[in-house]
């Protein structure tokens, strides 16, 4: 299928109709003094609102130990209607007990009364440290002020990405537009996240004790639309787009107590209301949402702390997803093979090791392993059928020491294939995570 | 029990009486001219052989992809009876196809006919470098020069444990002393092991496609004794000692291709022969062998790629084996609990999110967590029920902050407790492996 939708450059989660952003400094770190947003103070606090009631879907972490503001946003989303989302850094509010309960709904509560709404249609997200009391009067001002700021400009959006960055680089945006039914139909969203990253999320309640293991990092995304959407069809969509986006990354192999992906449709494009999976309107609705979740986790990989190249893992052959998955994280998150990333080296021998210890059935004697770089359809091949080719490694190299190459696994087992993306370890990553 | 063994310093595997044991270079590596092992040059070739035949027991990879000489030692050791190790550094032999079979076949080949015994009585061990073919001629010429140059010397048993060193900065050695049934016995072990680290291992034959993940590393072990022993026997006391050894640690949380430990008993003690489980020979005897096994696994930790700590992880009160394992083990391979640990942070935060994306069963209310230094009875609680609780970061520091210390976990749901050893990640770790 044709993309029928186009980029929207330097917009933000304001790019759709009707929605006002907003972010600003309040000090939750408890750095200063706290007052506004003055130079070289990192914004910490993001407001973000739809002008109408909105369709609203979720997913959050699959951890089982979950912060206070995904207990309270996770009981909201079933509602099916929500209208704003009140969103910090600085302070994870996990482990925090009943008093995190309290300030988590505190928090939406302020936000309700400010904008003339109920309490039930805030949600809310955290993201920093964790064990430590949110500092309730630098966050209440801080709301205050970014709904005072809070505009439809794409300069609000962008502060609004800002202010819930913590460890990332650059704030992470991106915006798409296309017809539905006649009516021009925008889909954007805003992200954060660079390290404690492999999101594993479930859509609403579901949180197994034994899951498999698609879980880590703070994560925080937000989806607005002004597409009309029935809400239990948007979360089908999100949780689609979720499943091959945000559930396929891993920076460090880390699942956060936060991750969150909220996704707001308020309907003002005026689009015919899409009420089923099989209408061409939701494949193309759910074609631009995927594009939006899949290049908001391709920009927090290449921002993952300490990050010097992106790998993207192309898995085929084998006999299950469970298999296929398994096999892909278990190489994006070995150590001895990330490392090598690192240094621009293939060690595949690392490579295979992992996918061997993996609880994937692998047949050693039937796997061929490659490299590419993205996008040439010109695989260089060092492993098949278990042995090793005769490709110089230098040719390799010339591959595997560019900032981004592909990894071809391929099983020869199955049929089933996956994508997974991920990055290098480097001395900068430990370097940063080493101190508190 | 008490301890009812002395440990014996400054000795390995000849400790034992009727073990020869010797270590040469020949170049496996092709670094030069092969000849001798002259200074600055590493011993790469070890070979350890009993004067009379030895009950032989055996715990080997549970990597679907594993190594030439994995698969020929692992067919022999259900044969009950060996006479000889020969082990080298700087090639592992795997994804080395019929080819890597065949060389692996010759080493054993050429070691029984130098030894006048037959090849079936001859195991085989490689470490090194995945997916290069063995060079024969200098493998060949370093059996030779070993068996020539092979005494019961302590000397030799250290020239041995030099041999099969990797990436290790020292060699590992233990040697133990007790008396069974009247008579004198020692047990002694060699180990290599520094990177590539989570072992783990089963007996022969057992190498299921979803197993636990209880994987990763190469590590060598190699335990002589003169105690007499049934061979069904020995391998009930290895597994059990195994268990709570090798397979309780993790450097880098990678399981290799080539993890091995095997176990020679030759009888020359002329202790009552140990038939049974019941006995308390029996029992004596594995609480000597497992201290052998839990010192050479402990070196291994500490002599680990870049490590600059050593942790305990004290995990009590799960509900089951599997959710203590899967806990620890989430723990020990966080690449941010690790990072932490290494610039000396407790950062408990980081290990409960651990804790709660591991498939252990946990209830985030109910968790505390501990830190205290070895030995020492006074633990200081973070965590109680799963909220901080109000000791000053300073103190905890003053413990985390050591070269070594414990981590305890109180899961408080069950009856269940686990030991693991594990270590720091560290820009050296990173840089030691980011070149080939």
């Amino acid at each position: 299928m044709e993309p029928l939708f186009k980029i929207l450059p330097n917009e933000g989660v304001t790019a759709p109709a009707g929605f006002r952003a907003g972010g600003v400094f309040c000090d939750i770190k408890r750095l200063g003094t706290g007052k506004g947003s003055s130079k070289g103070q990192k914004r910490d606090l993001a407001v973000l609102y739809s002008a109408v009631d909105a369709s609203v879907a979720g997913m959050f972490t699959t951890n089982q130990v979950c912060a206070a503001p995904v207990k309270v946003s996770e009981s909201r989303v079933p509602g099916g209607v929500a209208r704003a989302v009140v969103a910090n850094s600085g302070n994870a509010n996990a482990c925090t007990g009943e008093q995190g309960i309290r300030d988590a709904r505190r928090m939406t509560e302020l936000t309700a009364e400010l904008l003339g709404i109920e309490a039930e249609k805030v949600l809310v997200c955290s993201t920093g440290r964790i064990g430590v009391q949110m500092p309730m009067e630098n966050v209440e001002r801080g709301i205050r002020m970014a709904l005072e700021t809070a505009s439809d400009t794409a300069e609000s959006a962008h502060f609004a990405a800002e202010a819930i960055m913590t460890s990332d680089n650059v704030s992470k945006e991106t915006a798409v537009e296309l017809v539905l039914g006649g009516k021009t139909v925008r889909v954007a969203g805003m992200c954060k996240g660079a390290g404690m990253i492999q999101p594993g999320m479930s859509a609403t309640g579901k949180r197994p004790a034994a899951t498999p293991r698609q879980l880590h990092a703070t994560m925080l995304g937000f989806i607005t639309t002004d597409a009309a959407i029935e809400p239990k069809i948007l979360q089908i969509a999100l949780e689609d787009a979720v499943a091959n986006s945000f559930n396929r990354i891993s920076v460090d192999g880390d699942m956060s107590t936060n991750d969150t992906v909220l996704a707001l449709a308020n309907g003002l494009a005026g689009n015919p209301r899409i009420t089923s999976i099989e209408s061409d309107d939701f494949k193309h609705f759910s074609q631009a949402l995927a594009h939006v979740c899949l290049a908001l986790a391709h920009k927090m990989v290449r921002d993952g702390e300490g990050v010097s190249r992106f790998i993207t893992i192309r898995l085929e052959g084998a006999e299950t997803f469970a298999d296929a998955d398994a096999a892909v994280r278990a190489v994006a998150n070995s150590a001895l093979v990330k490392t090598s990333w690192c240094g621009g080296d293939p060690n595949w021998g690392r490579v295979l090791d992992a996918i061997g210890y993996s609880s994937a059935h692998v047949d050693e004697n039937k796997v061929d392993l490659a490299y590419s770089l993205p996008g040439d359809s010109n695989i260089v091949y060092v492993l098949k059928a278990g042995q090793p080719t005769d490709i110089p490694l230098a040719t390799v190299q010339k591959i595997t020491q560019q900032k981004e190459f592909d990894l071809h696994i391929f099983l020869n087992l199955g049929k089933v294939s996956t994508l997974f993306y991920t990055a290098d370890l480097t001395e900068e990553y430990v370097d940063f995570n080493k101190g508190e």
